[in-house]
């Protein structure tokens, strides 16, 4: 997929970064005390980058934390609303550090779910990580593989836990152009807009702030001592009080070490990518790259250099240092 | 009052925290993931020492915050429901550092409110502090003027700004009976158990844990960086998002630093009340009562000695060391 | 004498920041690299306001702690060379967390002296002090007395505490104009230069800096963690290692919380001098001011307030807000 | 050479620290005031460990810094005494973050250096890494190369970047006997004790806590915010000062984010290595291995867990859990 770390991510970051901040900038004049809700990938880059340079309120919004939480109920086999759920971490790699059924404690039904074989096939890398390090993961097994040096570097490891079900690019070539069709057309008055309540934070978020009525989101925010033993400043995603004064993080703590190390080898790459994006320095996306747990495991920094070198000129119509 | 700091508020904690901790080692025994709900002062005393001792689970409740809200609500003169507040600091010394009326910032109108005599002499202290440092303090003039040092040392100041409407022992004197008899007269069924929801934040609180609608409350919890420029470990009052898992501290970051100033000269009363309690060590209980701001503005360190060793022989019936 | 704290101290820093300031600035011009070494009162108050406006290496070095170990080695009558110390706070009111002699705790001989009161006389305020915080602090009786609130509110505890030696307006006086009449003559040529080496610390960072050798010094410097219960980014004064790269402060970790306690006091006045200076905000030294614990103890905010007025327009000359 | 991290590491690890702790606790009883000097291997886990276990005084000791400065000034061709440095990070991965020769930065003559094939050759690993990092690493190739994924995961690369010059195994074997036998004749007096300086730390700590001439070493220590983008309470090796008092860590700060990313790379490993030492936790241990940044480019979470049982099996003789 490639839009949150890795050669990919860092790049899409690099092309995305100057047209938010300029979104940013345009906000510090015409509308200071507006929330910006991001919803642009790689997530954690975006938002660090304008955590970092602009005061502008902000959130960075994904629906993995409670798109997980619906699909653990399936897998468990008990109706959502009777689940519980603490999840904090960084974007697409947060823990259920709590995950209760009824009050209860609800580990125990997953991992008897990850026994059978027609639910572990489903989400074998996640199950793999929750094996081994003993907490689920937010992000499909699809993504998450990209983000460990683990399974994709063999062609029989791809085979094994990553057998690809669809290519993100030819999904996204297929939907964007019905979708701004039909979004055109709602525009124009020539199709009725449709208001039914997704489960996306962004319309808790607007009704908490006009209603005052309070709820809880995972947000993507500044790390400023809320994730304790990840760095100060990196972006996490934590859990968040929304009500008539915006979004309020809730301090988390430490995570379980093994947690804290898995998100520290891809906030690695967050911060040099952030760094190479503000300061313009392909050193920085180089080094970056050079941390990615994926590619470091397949590349020499030389090879690294090469496909670094490669990429900017491939991109330097929309890279321009 | 004598409940909060001050020689009767180090005392009061001396003589409390053995109580409550052996309330916690209790529930460590029986119910070990319990909420502890403490109502008794000194608030941030009591809930240090027990954060200190304890892995109990606990919050520290008052209603000084939507009480003195609500009294700021009826100062400008404006439905309580219609106001926004974002309150924190420690306890009977936290500050509305948002007040907003639909929307906008309604210190403009509190300003307006303060000129008016009858209010300014309802609230004399208060104003006098907001005053000076621009924020409106949740504890009553009364209260807050046994926490600063400029209110109480003379006989003229005390009448100009202190005078007495009510004596706190007396009251208590003579509410507690008829109170504790019609608890046990509910108990034995002789009369019947009012259920009006009062707007104490104990009943926010099992409400929402019951039924998993968030809500929001100030609570006294342990400051693991939630304010960033009061000492950290110390008790601050702050926003808490209360959920089915139970109650999480949001993030409020720095104090406008007159405010953290204020607080800081009691914290420093408290940690060594606390000291004091936990290491059964009077010279640390001397040293609290000289860090009083009130009683440091009046007596030398060598009256402190005598008055503590007072103290301490006046209360020898239930202070053991 | 007015010159640390206080509302003394607090306009002389309002006095001096603009100065000093101006020096760091052509630096930055000049020679960015090198060492700006600050010998200026209200110590921490004007290293305070240097770290926040400029990146110039600097340290604030007072005489206070070698000075004080020499009187204590004479106060317990052995060799200053046989002593050693390990001293951390704030400038004027650090405290000897470690007094040795020959590896033993010197301490024991430091209470013996304390009895006899021909010792006890000679510094009255600080043996106070250390009889209930357990510590001797850095500065002389005179000055200390000044950061307290306990010494000075009454004639006739000025009479017991802090009996007048000296006027240091008059010996300020006296003392300036041969001093920089000797200067102009050594500088003409007319009176030799002599080359004595003091025990000023300025003269061993040159020495290290210039021979490789290290030393260490006690130096003020902004507190980015080292002493851990202190505000973050206050200026603290801890022990340096002194080599050819410059000055490298020490790790402290925690003071005892009574010192701790009583340094607070103070940092509260510096940070909000700092932020009147370099805001130029009248409030802010209004505030500074209210939260001086000797100012405290005598005067209403209201009084405050017409007194710093006062203070504003008598030193209209120098202050331009 | 496996003694660090990695698998070999790891399990080192879990042999060596009960037998430190053992040492520490018999401390405790014994001398609980003196300095525990250790240069045993895994540095940063084992100091780690004993600084979570014990307040024993304690520093770990290594002449990788010093001896990187040597070759430092040997390949730009100057005398080791013309040389400043200033070195931070973690035992066998700390940085040059600054090396001057005369005062001025000798960077570039390490650069111009490294273009020369032979000192190129010399040191392959090293100079690829500073190359892209920018830094200059303490230990030597052969060991750095075990550290990052890069270098080692086929054949090739091992060829072309580690060429094999000795088997420390083999150097071990054949060396312990014959050093061993020499100390023994020494104690027996068969032969003379020599009394040579040697460059090892050790000999300047009891130099300078003898007779109060300070030093500058470079010590491994816990970080209580000394190196501010590293985890609090990981094991950093950092400047020290030594004085009569003992060992005084200087602060560091930030080091650049590139060499911090690689540090947390390894801290992940040594935290969890930690963890299973002390809580005697299998799991903890599989996890260490789990974020080798050399092992993970090579296997699969499952392959690391049939690996470390089956190094389990074998070390059961000495790893009782």
């Amino acid at each position: 997929m490639g839009d949150t770390i890795g050669p990919g991510g860092v790049f899409r970051g690099l092309r995305t970064i100057p047209v938010l901040l300029d979104i940013c900038y345009d906000m510090e004049k015409l509308c200071p005390h507006a929330l910006l809700i991001n919803y642009a990938n790689p997530m954690a880059i975006n938002c660090w980058a304008i955590n970092s340079m602009t005061k502008i309120r902000n959130v960075g919004l994904c629906h993995s934390v409670q798109g997980t939480a619906m699909q653990l109920a399936n897998y468990i086999n008990v109706p959502y609303e009777d689940v519980y759920y603490w999840v904090a971490g960084i974007n697409h790699q947060a823990f259920f550090l709590e995950f209760k059924y009824r009050g209860k404690d609800a580990y125990p039904l997953l991992w008897e779910a990850m026994k059978r074989k027609e639910i572990y096939e489903m989400d074998k890398v996640r199950f793999e990580m929750m094996k081994y390090l003993g907490y689920f993961i937010t992000e499909s097994s699809h993504h998450l593989s990209e983000y460990v040096p683990y399974f994709r570097t063999t062609e029989e490891r791809r085979r094994i836990y990553c057998e690809p079900r669809w290519f993100y690019l030819e999904i996204c070539k297929g939907a964007w152009k019905p979708h701004f069709e039909r979004i055109r057309r709602q525009i124009n008055g020539e199709e009725p807009i449709e208001l039914n309540r997704s489960h996306e934070y962004a319309v808790d978020i607007i009704y908490s702030m006009e209603t005052g009525k309070p709820c809880r989101i995972n947000g993507n925010v500044e790390n400023k001592g809320l994730i304790t033993n990840l760095p100060y400043s990196s972006c996490v995603e934590v859990p968040c009080l929304v009500d008539k004064g915006g979004i309020h993080p809730c301090h988390v703590g430490d995570l379980p070490p093994q947690c804290a190390a898995l998100n520290r080898t891809n906030i690695n790459v967050q911060e040099l990518a952030v760094k190479a994006a503000l300061e313009r320095d392909r050193n920085a996306a180089l080094q970056a790259i050079m941390f990615d747990p994926l590619t470091s495991a397949i590349l020499t920094p030389k090879e690294i250099e090469m496909m670094v070198n490669e990429m900017f000129e491939a991109e330097a119509k929309w890279i321009h240092f």
